[in-house]
């Protein structure tokens, strides 16, 4: 390969589900693709060979994060984040814009940067797009993205300029840009508004990005409207440019967005729901602290292959949740990543073979949602900027 | 083997360190032997193929715990503490005796037995001799003991009614012991007091059991006098069965008991210290929070093979620490385990080949012991009966 990155797509029309193939220097991952959230560096208790066997391809970690704690020079010093971490595949770094913007101690944002104040210490700092792309060159990770303003999607004003921000924003990304072995994606803003997204994505497109991540969505809009600027988006994006949705991903988003044409997803809730004691399976989600399981033999999810269903009962991990024994928090977590991560192969599976409408419906029809208050709880915390 | 229980003692004089070899239902183990303490049926973090992987032939688990919480009968039900935790391996199991003890909230203690709240709960429950002994049947661990009377170890009035009723308790238990795949072990009392360790010694071995946990040590008396006990109760018990010092284990009590006749030693500073970010090294131990770390590339120690060495440096692991992921935590605890396993080994090896003194000296030569207050510490939690 000449290209450091290439996305080759492999199965898809001009709307809807599709299947590709990304070429990192870190090695390949076929689409639409879940990115485990590894915040800090580590999918939250799980070393990098467990995520591995889980089935991930490529792990997410937060610039954010990492520009505070350990620095971003302290992980170049290491060797770049692939080393420091132990994950030697495809790694993608956000730009640390969704946090600043979601923090609470957001200070001032003008069209130079954004000026913020540490959620650890209170220090204070000032990301600018030149800032966000040289930490992301120092971490090294194979795909990075520009920084993004993101503002509640359902407020025109804030929309409107954050779209013209994010755009100009994204011109300076690019000239700053200075490893070629890192591919940079573009951001789409532009809340609910179909017309600025149309503008986002005219302005980023005529750029030119190897990629272009969907942002702004899961900020206060509903499930419907949150949906409806994903068939939009993906209708106006290049067919040939993988499309990245940001930090959204409950089961049946997964289903509903691989549907409507995304080919690449994050999202914290299979770790965060694992810490509450909730494992997802065919039909849901099962709270495992419930006294039903109190002498239940079986695994989480009969057929599942993961660590925990190999080997531990229902009865065992309620045990270690109600006893706050992190093995619990562990096993949990590799089930719910496993359980995300076969899906995308399901979903890969039945695109292939035509196959992925009746997929579609099967999956809604017998999977509960996560509840609005679940729902609700995670978009606070998306506002909150834990992002993990 | 005609004996579900045996020990064979392959090297070893009338006095000092000797190596042997335990056989049980589930396998044998050499001693001297460590056992990781899986207080709720889980090391710390770490998964039993882990624990296994780190050189442990036998793990502790905790009675008190397990009988709190899930309940025994509900382990039974579940087949037992081996498949419950999926450890295949020998387990002991403690009487619950020194945690009840050790409880702020006991109640009552007589000769029919001792009276206690839960510290879940506060739900009020009578242990008998009989029923640690049905509890401990209920989970089957491979080798059980006898309810204890634990006082502090100086307090000589305590420590003669202790001693008398730990030895008709020993008598009811064993009276009570209906599982012959289990082995019972008596527990020596006796405090500081030379000729309460005889007279408890004597009451037990009268009665014959397959071998003697050396209990009321560390709970209130110097090191010094820890030492000169574990020397005296050594000599006094019959040369033939295994020994095992309840409860105490940094690196030098390990080494300094070893050189004493014990053959069995369970404690839970390998994880409680890495849980504070500290790690075991030839020299004493390397709190891995401190800032000289932030940029160190090289494993906690060099050669060690724990998975913690093999695959990350001391800047990750600190980075994780301080950033309070469990990862870190996990990582920690398997290089500790695997160091105190490590140092058995090595004893098992010098004493088979006449060369435990040496070894001995050089250890404690470079090793600079855990310090007071950090044994204070330990003396404080056991005291409170944490166990874990």
């Amino acid at each position: 390969m000449s290209e450091p990155f290439s996305f080759e797509l492999l199965r898809g029309e001009e709307v809807g589900p599709r299947v590709g193939l990304v070429r990192t220097p870190h090695g390949r991952f076929a689409t639409p693709a879940f990115m485990p959230v590894a915040t800090l560096g580590a999918v939250r208790s799980a070393a990098p060979w467990e995520v591995r066997a889980a089935g991930a391809e490529i792990v997410l970690a937060n610039t954010y994060h990492l520009y505070l704690r350990p620095g971003c020079d302290v992980v170049a010093s290491l060797g770049g984040l692939h080393a420091f971490m132990g994950w030697d595949g495809p790694i993608l770094t956000d730009s640390g814009g969704f946090q600043v913007f979601s923090l609470s101690h957001l200070r001032r944002v003008d069209d130079s940067g954004v000026l913020f104040r540490s959620h650890l210490d209170g220090s204070e700092h000032f990301f600018t797009p030149e800032l966000a792309v040289w930490a992301q060159n120092q971490l090294g990770a194979d795909i990075i993205t520009c920084l993004d303003e993101c503002p509640r999607s359902t407020d025109r004003g804030a929309v409107e300029a954050a779209v013209r921000r994010t755009g100009q924003w994204a011109e300076r990304c690019l000239a700053a840009h200075a490893r070629k072995d890192q591919a940079l994606f573009g951001i789409v803003q532009g809340g609910v508004f179909p017309d600025l997204r149309r503008q986002s994505v005219n302005s980023l497109v005529r750029l030119g990005f190897p990629g272009y991540a969907i942002g702004g969505l899961s900020v206060g809009e509903s499930k419907r409207e949150t949906y409806e600027v994903v068939s939009l988006v993906c209708g106006l994006l290049p067919r040939e440019k993988p499309r990245y949705l940001m930090g959204m991903g409950s089961p049946e988003d997964l289903v509903e967005c691989v549907g409507r044409g995304v080919d690449m997803f994050d999202c914290v809730l299979p770790t965060r729901v694992a810490r509450n004691g909730a494992a997802f399976v065919s039909e849901g989600r099962l709270n495992l602290r419930n006294a039903r399981f109190a002498r239940d033999e079986r695994p989480i999810l009969e057929g599942c292959d993961c660590t925990a269903c190999r080997h531990f009962s229902r009865a065992y991990l309620r045990h270690l949740i109600l006893s706050d024994e992190i093995l619990g928090h562990r096993l949990v977590t590799l089930h719910n990543v496993r359980f995300y991560l076969r899906l995308m192969a399901e979903m890969r599976v039945a695109i292939v073979n035509g196959d992925f409408e009746r997929f579609r419906r099967e999956f809604l029809e017998r999977f509960r949602p996560v509840d609005e208050e679940v729902r609700r709880k995670n978009v606070e915390a998306r506002l909150r900027g834990l992002g993990r």
